[in-house]
C-alpha cells in the first residue's frame, strides 16, 4: 500500500511538470476544460421548428395587427387582416413594429397572389426591412426571371441568394432570418458591418453574409452608411397584394 | 425640339462630370446595380423546412442505413434499424457516412430514450462529429444538469449553448447545422477556423461561433490542429440508445 | 449637327436603360465612385518611421518618465531614468501609464542586457501589456530557447511570433503594435476579440491574431473573459534590468 | 512521511476531480499551457525597421531593375535607374516583377517630384498593385486635394486612408503593406476578400480593410471579382516621373 501510494505519487509528479518541455504539453484532466457555471438559460421550444418557442415575441398571431406594428406615421395600419393573415392594401404604405431590435432571430411567412399579375419586380413584390434599412428581398421568384440580386432572398442589390427555393404563387413561404446588427467606428463607418442569414422554406439563401451598407435602389451602398441604434422591422407595401403570418422573434 | 434635345443633352453632360467635387458624386441610375446573370439555381423546397430540399442528399430516410453508412471499421453498422428510426446499439461502436464533405447545411433529427437512466453525461449521450472532428453534442439536457460546455447543442467543450432548447426524453427533436469547414495555412494552422451556426427545434443556439480546433475530451483544442479536406459524418455511440431519423444534407 | 445630337441622346438612353438585362449593369462614370468629404485629416510622419508623428501622444522621450506614467499603486515609478531609458528597478514593480486606451499604434523601443543572465523565461524578461490585459513578451530571445508561445514577440501563451526577428541582447528593438481593443456582448463575453499586429524590427511577427481572452500564465484564456473598457499600458518588472526609449502612441 | 503522502493524494484527487461542479475548472499548472516545438525560424533584422530583413527578397537595390522586373511585355523595363533609384519614364509603361507572390509583407519607397506640376489626379501619380489588381495608390498628396478614396494611400476608390500623412513632394515616402490574399469559393466569389495594411512613413493609415473586389476606374469592384492565383506586383505609369527605391518583400 505504501509503496503504491508513492508511486502514484510520483508519478503524477513527474508526468504534471519536469518533462513538458521535450513531450508537449502537460498532460491534462478532462476536468479542466469543464465549465459548469452560469448555467444555460431554459427556453421551452415550439411543437415544430415553425412555431414560437417560449422566449419569442409574436409580432403577429394571425389575428391582431395592432398590437405591435403601426403604419410609417405611427397610426393604425391599413392592411387587411383576415382569414388568418395580413395582407399588403395598396397605398396605404408600409408598416413597422413599435418596438425596436438590434440582433435577432426572425421567423416570417409570406404568401404571394395566386394569381399571377406582372412579371419581373411587378410581381408579388414586397420586403423585410430589417432595422428600418436593410432589405431582405419578397418576390414572386417562381419561373419569374428579373436581376439575380433582386430575386426572392436576395439582400435587395447586395448579395443574391444562393439558390432559388422559391414556392409557387399561392404557397405560404418561410424566412427564418439570423441577423446581426452593426457596431460603428466613432466616425460613423461600420466597426463590423451588418451580419446576415437567411432559410428560405428550410433552404438555406443566405451564408453570414456582410452588407456593404444600407439597402440602395440607386447608388452604392457604401456611400450611405451612418451610425443608428436598434430599428424596427418594417414590412414594405410595394402594390402587390402580398400576404403575412406567422411572425416571431427572438432577441439575441 | 432642336433646342429641347440640346439642352437636355447639356444638363446630363453637366450631371454626370463637372460637378462631382462639390456635390458627392455623380448621380446613378437604378440599372447600374442590377445584376442579372449568371441566373440563379431553382431549387425544390421540402413541403415543410424539415423536408428535404430537391438538391439534398438523403443520408438516412428511416429505413435504409447501409446506403450511406458503414460502421467504424468500413462495415455494415451494427445499429438497430426499426420504426423508421436507427437506434444505437452499445458496443458496435460509431457509424460514419460513406461520403465526405467539406460546407454544408445539415438536418437531422434524434431522440433519447423515454426512460429515464443515468445523470450528467450518462443520460441520452451521443453526438455529430462534423468532417469527423468538431462535435455537436446530443445529449438528454432536459433537466438533466452538466457542464454547460457538454450539454446538448454545445460545441462539445468549446462553445455551451445560447440557451437550453431541448425538449423531454421521448421526444423527436431537431438540429439544423450550417458548417463551414476550416482553410489552412501551409504550416496546417487555420487560415480560417471551422464555423458553426445550429438550430436546436428551430432555437438558435450556435450563432457562427468559431471553433477553436477539434473536439478534445481532454485538453486544449488549439493544440491538436492538423490539416484535414473534407471527412464524413459520424454519429457516436455513447452507449446510451439514441435513436436517428429524418438525415439530410445539403453541400454548400 | 441635328441628327448627331438626336443619335448620340438616343444612344445614351437606350445604354443607360432598356439593354441591361442582356448585357449587364449599365455602364457608369467615373465620378460616381469619387468620395470627395470629409477631407482626410492630415499629419506630419516623423522624420523616419520609427519617430513620432504630430498626432501621437509621446509617453516617454528619454527624459521624463512620471508625466505619463506611474507604479502600479500610482505613485511615482521607482525605475531608473539615465542616458535617455528608462530601466526596470528589480522589486519595484510594474509601470503603467496615466492615460487609458482603447484602439491604438503603439512604436516602443526596448533593451534587454547585454550581459547574459539566466537562460528560458529568466534572461531578459518584461512585457507590454496592452489593456492592462494582453501581454506582448518581451524577452531576451536570441539564442535562448523558451516555449514558443512564450519567446520575445509572443502574445504570451495565445500566440507565437510567427519568425524570431530579435536582435543581440544589449541592441535597441523595436516594436510597433496595432491593437483593435475588443467589444463585448450583453453577457460580457467578446462580441468582437482582441486583435494584434506586431512588427519586431520591422518584421511582421503577428499578423492580425485574435486573442483568447486575457493573458494567462495558468490555464485557459476563454475562462477569464471579462468585460472592460479603455485601460493603461503596463510594463513589467520581472526582475530583469530591460530598458526601454522612445514610447509614443496614436490612438485610432 | 506516509501520512503526509496520503494526504497529499487524497488532496490531488479531490482538486482534480470531485468538486469541479461547484468551483469551475479543476486547477491547472503553468506547464500545460507551454508549446516547445516546432522551434521558430530566426530571421536576421535589418538594421533598423526600413532595413531588408534576412528571410526578405531584395525586388530593387537602387541599382538593378532587370533581375526583378520586367516591363508590360515581358521586355527589359524602360524606366529611368540613376542616383540609386528607378524613375518612371512616360509611355515606357507598367513594370511587374518577374515572381509572383500571395501573402507578403511589402516595404517599398517612392518619392514624387520636387517640382509641382498638374494638380489633383495629375501630380505625382503612380500605383502599387498587389497582384496585379489591388491598387495602393501613390501620389503627391501634400496640399493637393483630390478625391479622398483617390489619395495617398488609399485603396483606390475603394478605402480612403485614416489620416493623410504625406510629405512634402521631392521627399522619399516610405510603405508598409501587410497583404493577404483572397481565398475564393467553387463560384469564383471571394472566402475570404483580400484584407490590406498598410503604414504610411510609420503612421497607420489602413488597418486590416478588407478589399470589395479588384480596383476599377469606373463601376463596382464586387461585379468584376474573378478567381486568380498568385500576382505580380505592378507598378504603374501614370505620365508622371515618381521614383523608387530600397523594395523588399517577405512572403508569408
Amino acid at each position: 500500500m505504501h509503496k503504491i501510494v508513492i508511486s502514484l505519487l510520483v508519478m503524477f509528479i513527474i508526468s504534471a511538470g519536469v518533462n513538458a518541455q521535450t513531450e508537449g504539453p502537460a498532460p491534462m484532466k478532462p476536468e479542466m476544460t469543464e465549465i459548469w457555471d452560469p448555467e444555460v438559460t431554459v427556453v421551452t421550444p415550439g411543437a415544430t421548428p415553425v412555431n414560437a418557442p417560449s422566449d419569442a415575441i409574436v409580432l403577429f398571431d394571425g389575428v391582431n395587427l395592432e398590437n405591435e406594428w403601426t403604419d410609417s406615421k405611427g397610426g393604425v395600419p391599413g392592411w387587411k387582416v383576415e382569414n388568418g393573415c395580413a395582407t399588403v392594401v395598396k397605398g396605404t404604405g408600409t408598416i413597422k413594429t413599435k418596438r425596436v431590435f438590434q440582433d435577432f432571430q426572425l421567423h416570417i411567412e409570406w404568401r404571394t397572389p395566386e394569381e399571377i399579375v406582372g412579371e419581373s419586380q411587378g410581381r408579388g413584390n414586397s420586403g423585410v426591412f430589417l432595422q428600418e434599412r436593410y432589405e431582405v428581398q419578397i418576390l414572386d421568384s417562381y419561373n419569374n426571371r428579373t436581376y439575380r440580386n433582386g430575386q426572392a432572398g436576395s439582400l435587395y442589390k447586395q448579395h443574391a441568394p444562393l439558390v432559388n427555393a422559391s414556392k409557387k404563387p399561392g404557397e405560404w413561404q418561410v424566412y427564418d432570418i439570423i441577423y446581426t446588427a452593426p457596431r460603428f467606428n466613432k466616425d460613423g463607418t461600420y466597426f463590423t458591418p451588418p451580419v446576415v442569414t437567411v432559410l428560405h422554406n428550410g433552404v438555406l439563401i443566405q451564408n453570414s453574409v456582410k452588407l456593404r451598407g444600407p439597402t440602395e435602389f440607386i447608388g452604392i451602398p457604401e456611400y450611405s452608411i451612418e451610425e443608428h441604434g436598434p430599428g424596427s422591422l418594417v414590412l414594405q407595401d410595394h402594390s402587390n397584394p402580398v400576404s403575412f403570418r406567422n411572425i416571431w422573434i427572438r432577441e439575441l
